[in-house]
């Protein structure tokens, strides 16, 4: 290949890829809404009235969408110095995901269901993270994330085991009359319970389920507390972190709009 | 018009607009009880059984409060220097929203029930939060939530995606035979049980659906915790930012009784 | 009166109103007590199948604490120094309106279903406060809530304003033939709702329905953030300004075990 | 007996009781896999269609691990040095109520559903926060908790008074016609409201019962604020006290990863 054809492939990636250049941003923006609009064409053809109105104009938006999304995947590939990198990247999968189901469907009836798979190209909305007003707000709250992750296992452990205990035992005190008719189930309520949901499609009618559901509910709605505690102190050390630290004195905790260390009054930089 | 005629517009508008002369405060507080009572009406009115005994009763009240609103917005835009400036700001609009239906309702049939419109002037409510004691604390309130707009803004995000994608799912795996007959309803269905409010009037009745919907449910309820903590963590940036900052040395975190700096001991202005 | 009267009322005094005394606490233990099983009468008798089968022992035990309370009642007056403050006292027209609708029972029929109003009795288990441990935890709690009263009525105001609006709105979108028969159900509605409690007695049925219940449980779960916030930035000033204060440098947060200032290092007092 | 039974004796106490040595690391594993299986099993067997079709083999695996798990109690008491200290310990008496019950149902008809009890054994789950890396994580949330207990029980008691006090006035508004048919039953309901889980299967119909409700729900809204600011204040100081302090001039509140003080300059050990 000729200079132009690395050329005209280094332009396109920077197109495709990047979101530094006006072009682009752009195309972002474009493939942001043309995603969007493709979702919302499987929700709305989800829709019963919906599919029987438009079920003709859907199918054809459908294709369209799939032939667009094609052509990027393909530019996506060509334009990539190593393809095999893309294609087996997180979002390479879902691209690919987000427009076999529509080729599928030529083949296998039922598989035109699958395309919902697409709402999984909405977390393309992350890159529109990349726009540096957001970096420091998501980059505060991952930090904050994966520092308490530990403390977050040992929280859902504790959970996992209350739920599985309160969830057998709520099997023996209501049994299966009263809906608890297995202890999978059982546990299924015991989530619903303890998270506060509260669906009420399952719920305790003797008087010791009641009394066992109610310690549940108050545990449930105490130690909510505790996540909470060990993210707002993660995201307090996490949000000191990223402020300026002062070249002569090691001293962390300045405002965003501090110029003067203020603890030794040196001048940050 | 004369210096007199100017003087009494000048007067109108001190105790329409301002709340710093006792008339001012007086005409807000009778505003605001007038108010209240018109939205009290249009509240009762809605009861069948109330409507139906006092009806005629509620309709004069009704024609009462219309009237005096009419009046105040002529002298509210009377007595403006600028009277297109309030006509089109965000509380003059309010102002007229609530007498327009009860006029429209001599002509249209129906166009009553537009009358509970009149409950968007409650917002005036927050006029009150001028009160010395309250300015501060919802300053701070306004500024936390101001700087972590970005951080709440990813968040949604987040949890938009989230709701979108296991909708979807649940629609594949529960189907319409369980309630979840459109993924637009199944979306409702995942924030009911992501918000942790669980009516219960679409529930997953499969095993996998409740496995998928215990998934969401833990992750609702752990979740929480992040916009949690960034609100924390802003508040005590502003309770901070709101404290006496001391001219000698720069810091900042001073109690509000405090009268000499912590740290130098000079004393704060 | 002689010295003897005076110095057996000072020891009543002593006995029932104090809890420094050996014989103060006991008595407090023991009337705690008696409260407690008293008050479980009034719950087990209000169940009809206990109420069938011990009916009569229930009256008995009824008549046994009423009498008792009534003897702590009129003890309560002699001792007092000042009767007519302990009488019209919180806790005077507590203890009298516990005893009052068991003689009620003799003349009017029905005021024995009153009788629950003794449950107001348990309030006196924040005597228990009083002990040495409590007493620093409850001042904590009391001056963080106490600081952020402001930030909460302004807070309550948003959300009063919020339900009523959303209420209201709600009432025109789904009517009466979904169960919004009135906008004072509709406000309950938007409550149960924004509190993430979520029934399900009422629910939306129609698309725009559900989509505006979406809007309100994500704000109602997003917004819960903020009086968390609140509290826990004022639980941590209130849990500071309890520490010890350097008497030399001014400094104030010391931990709870300190004994040298950590500032100066000067002795603590 | 002689030295190489001790010794063996020594060995078995080593792999079984600790965590430290390879083999005691790879019991701990396949202990906690025999865990989790013998407890899918009880899970899977109470599913009725499971149990038709799979119930002959549930019963051997259920044998097989009661065999298991008795070879295991024998193991535990013959390496202890103390078998009493053991057998009478938390762990001790979980063990045996994990196996009992299989060789009850032989003796009496029923007592297999007693089984559900292996469940607790789950809790041996918490050896893994032994793993290093959760040591630091579990004790910084356990001293947390154990500071905030005297604040909590406050809250509790709190709580406690509230559900019983707005139980009995729900119950003498609404009555036994709308489901409040005891004043345990409606404790029960106050607590399913007061902790935002809303089942629903109770609920008020008249309108002072919906106003009181709507008191408890805003109520049972705004108090989790109480327990996460405690456990967030304790969680910030536990983090902090965690952290290494400074040998030379007392300052605590160093990263975990910071090699000198921040306040003097001295380097940390």
């Amino acid at each position: 290949m000729g200079k132009s054809t690395t050329n005209w492939r280094t332009k396109i990636h920077e197109i495709i890829f990047g979101s530094d250049t006006p072009q682009g941003k752009n195309f972002d923006v474009a493939l942001f809404i043309a995603i969007l609009l493709s979702v919302l064409i499987v929700l709305l053809d989800s829709v019963a009235s919906f599919h029987e109105k438009y079920g003709s104009q859907f199918l054809i938006a459908e294709w369209f969408f799939t032939i667009l999304f094609s052509i990027e995947y393909i530019l996506r590939i060509i334009s990539s110095k190593r393809p095999s990198k893309y294609i087996f990247s997180f979002y390479g999968i879902i691209d690919l995901l987000a427009i076999l189901p529509t080729y599928l469907s030529l083949v296998l009836v039922g598989s035109q269901y699958l395309i919902v798979i697409r709402v999984l190209r909405l977390l393309r909305v992350f890159r529109v993270l990349k726009l540096a007003r957001y970096v420091r707000a998501s980059a505060v709250l991952i930090i904050a994330l994966k520092n308490s992750r530990h403390k977050i296992i040992v929280f859902l452990e504790v959970i996992f085991t209350l739920v599985v205990v309160m969830g057998s035992l709520m099997y023996l005190i209501e049994g299966p009359e009263h809906g608890f008719n297995s202890i999978p189930r059982s546990i299924y309520w015991a989530i619903v319970t303890l998270t506060t949901v509260g669906y009420g499609d399952i719920a305790p009618e003797t008087f010791f389920g009641q009394a066992l559901a109610s310690v549940l509910m108050i545990t449930g709605y105490a130690i909510i507390a505790v996540p909470t505690g060990i993210i707002s102190v993660e995201m307090a050390k996490a949000s000191q972190d990223n402020n300026k630290t002062c070249q002569n004195c090691d001293c962390e905790e300045h405002d965003d709009d501090a110029k003067y260390c203020k603890d030794c009054g040196k001048k940050l930089i």
